[in-house]
């Protein structure tokens, strides 16, 4: 490999003469690692017109090099890196580091992350994955989407591919969101009422952003999605933690100075409740009584595999009330980043200003792939395979929640793709995961999802949507295990060592 | 076509008998245009079920349906939609409006945009598209982009694509990002000091929001990127509009106060100066005297054709003063969405913790495949046939500005893909653009770039990025002529009719 002529520079600081600068740019490539042994230097004539320097200078420095054994030279072949030469360190040099500047004073506006509830990247190598959120090799249609982003590789699509849409989206996707996906939900939208977004996080933050100020009221569910809290805590808005129960939000909890209530009637996440219709009126008419608005996160609709799914809060909507997000994270895979916001126009054309100012749009490839995988039927037929596996899963994972005899808190009636589970008192379920990673199971705790996690140890979530069905029940077994094994000991114990 | 079960719900806010709002649920449906002719309809035993109703009730929907010529009945085969079932409209029925919200008061911070560089989504088939920016077809690598696309949508990739990465970036893009983009341009940067971003935009963005608020005070170039001082705009912070000479930003004219410069040293936007060593250093001696941090656009460095390029500003900073952007969009193209930001560990972090914030991550599959482009070596290659393709054009570019007289008020001294032009006192360059647009000619108008966009009417820019340099020199005439004719006629005037 030769090493490419564009990565020599000398150092307009550096001291000493050309030659010595020369000797210095490239051994210092070395020690740091960029030129590794055996690659081939540039010719010294190139070299030398590159840097604008005399031949002789470059040839000169070269063989100092050679002397000291950074380089060999090998004829006609040219000059290459000595395999004699000094290691690299495992990281390359620092060139710049925190220096004068007091970052603490530079910094304007803090966004440090409050509880975080990222998962191990190497989730998939475990056992027991009770892991969420996550996509399922075995269940992922890949030939399908391989097919579908190769069509919108191809050169038909090269302008919905490379174009800068500015505040645009890939109409394609929006029409069929518009014609196919939000009428399922009971929700008719015009093509100026959807906006594409970086995924449901995307489009939440967005919405804050739009509709929040320091002087706003908003309302949310507890417990609730942390990065939602997190969100809404960063847009310095007053903030009023509204508990749920088994029907999930409960509008009479409600301030009467509600601005803007964030609420997952579907399955509330993560309880799993769905919010039955008559609260969902009651809680529509509290928004005209009050002058309030609702963003609904309408994730994981497409996961009802035991009852038809109820519409979405969207659909009763008459008065322009009510945003909603959706999301292709769950029914696709995350690492896309797909989402979508549905509201009223003048809504929708400010969120539309802002993502642009943020970030134009979502990559053009990505939203004509979809846009291929929904309108040639592969996607209903994606979810209609995970429907049915999760479905499978979930009896097996309620057997064996039972045959445990453990507490169930949450689960929902429709389907999704966890449970929401209590450990008896005085256990830490944080404590709890810890012990039980150690031997091949991941849980989630559920404290990160409260807004005050004291008091809230005991609670944790079992996803079945990324374990196979043929390790639920061994996993769960493994859960009761460690739980007994905690409650016996008065501390979190290796549930195999206790066994 | 079957039409989807799942799209079929009972407006829980209807009334009338079952039988009845079920018909109206189908006529509905057929009006605005979601079932269309030709499309079967659910049997009636499904129906039923999915509604929980009995079985006869849809059984005489749908016959009433049929009377009604919505539907046609094929005996085993089932139900249809009518071929003289009315026409849908052409966008479907609003089911929800603005309604009873008041939107101007709803919405607590506005984001519209302000002037606009939109191009027209159709340039590419305009003859004459000086347009800057766009993905020239005719030089893009789309056999190569494609085989890497598809490496990265292979199973070894799965996780790099599917993943919810949280806060993370792919280590494969980062690392070569550190090891060979950078050196390139004197820059030195461990991995946690580099953080990927949807483009230069969000790069920008996440900068300013990071290191500015309401008391901070930001200088920027004028003329300058639109975007950029949009997003300042935003940003309320105190804003200073500095001149630009040939040189680029003259450090002098910073304003002691100054917390943050955004620059584009290696090719000004949109002048295409060059800044010189020498100003460089004194740029860095002020931030160090008055304590100020550096924003480093260094946008198109790699479209360097005429000269080695010039070393970053960055590679030059002993003392973390400098954060760099660096950009895809050009290289590759815009649609992509990717860039990113170097910068000291602290700020990078905060950068990271606020675009986790707002979007988690850029796509999986699009950084994969661009780490798979670069390390294969198709972007040098491209960025080669790039640069000679553009030092073609340039030539042509060039003897034709001349040969016209057209005055140059910048062209880049090391390349870059567009020249900017003064038309003589009177002309004012939006119109001239309009005439010209109705020729097949696309220029685009200079004022936008400006703080004060009056007393600035006569800039424009030609772009060579996107135009063949077979046209170049008809081009330029056609720009030319239309010049005198704005001249003589003191309006402007269709050029071909004045030829």
């Amino acid at each position: 490999m030769s090493i490419n002529i564009e990565t020599f520079f000398l150092d307009p600081n550096a001291e000493g003469t050309l030659q010595s600068r020369i000797q210095q740019m490239v051994a210092q490539g070395i020690l740091e690692g960029r030129f590794r042994r055996g690659e081939r230097l540039p010719s010294s004539r190139k070299m030398a017109v590159h840097l604008g320097v005399s031949r002789i200078t470059v040839t000169l420095a070269y063989t100092e090099l050679v002397a000291d054994d950074y380089l060999v030279s090998r004829g006609r072949s040219g000059y290459f890196v000595s395999d004699n030469a000094p290691e690299p360190p495992a990281f390359p040099a620092r060139r710049f580091g925190a220096g004068t500047v007091d970052w603490n004073r530079a910094i304007a506006q803090r966004h440090s992350p409050g509880l975080s509830l990222k998962k191990p990247s190497d989730w998939a190598s475990y056992r027991y994955p009770f892991i969420y959120g996550q996509a399922d090799k075995t269940l992922f249609d890949s030939a399908n989407w391989r097919l579908c982003a190769l069509q919108a590789l191809g050169m038909r699509d090269f302008a919905a591919m490379t174009s800068d849409l500015y505040d645009g989206d890939d109409p394609q996707l929006i029409e069929f969101i518009a014609r196919q996906t939000l009428p399922r939900r009971g929700i008719l939208a015009n093509t100026d009422e959807i906006l594409v977004t970086m995924g449901a996080q995307n489009a939440l933050w967005l919405s804050a952003q739009v509709l929040l100020n320091s002087r706003r009221h908003a309302a949310i569910e507890d417990p609730c999605y942390p990065a939602l809290r997190n969100i809404l805590t960063q847009s310095r808005c007053q903030l009023h933690n509204i508990s749920v129960d088994s029907d999930g939000l409960p509008p009479d909890a409600l301030p009467h100075e509600t601005d803007v209530v964030f609420t997952t009637p579907s399955h509330q996440c993560p309880t799993t409740a769905t919010m039955p219709l008559h609260r969902r009126r009651a809680l529509l008419e509290r928004a005209d009584a009050d002058d309030f608005l609702i963003v609904e996160d309408d994730y994981e609709f497409e996961m009802s595999f035991l009852k038809s799914p109820s519409p979405s809060l969207k659909s009763l909507d008459q008065n322009g009330r009510v945003i909603y997000v959706g999301s292709f994270s769950k029914s696709l895979f995350p690492g896309l980043r797909l989402g979508y916001l549905v509201g009223p126009e003048p809504f929708i054309r400010e969120a539309r200003a802002l993502r642009a100012s943020v970030l134009r749009h979502p990559p053009g490839h990505i939203q004509r792939t979809v846009s291929y995988y929904l309108s040639l039927g592969h996607y209903d037929a994606l979810v209609r395979r995970m429907s049915k596996a999760y479905h499978e899963r979930r009896k097996v994972m309620d057997a064996a929640l039972e045959k445990n005899q453990l507490t169930v808190a949450g689960e929902g009636a429709y389907g999704g793709s966890s449970v929401w589970l209590r450990a008896p008192d005085g256990i830490d379920a944080t404590q709890l995961a810890e012990t039980l990673r150690a031997d091949g199971v991941l849980i989630e705790a559920g404290a990160p999802f409260f807004a005050n996690p004291q008091g809230h140890s005991a609670y944790f979530r079992l996803a079945y949507s990324s374990i196979s069905s043929g390790r639920i029940a061994e996993g769960v077994d493994l859960v009761a295990r460690a739980i007994r094994s905690y409650q016996k000991n008065g501390r979190p114990h290796i549930a195999s060592a206790s066994a």
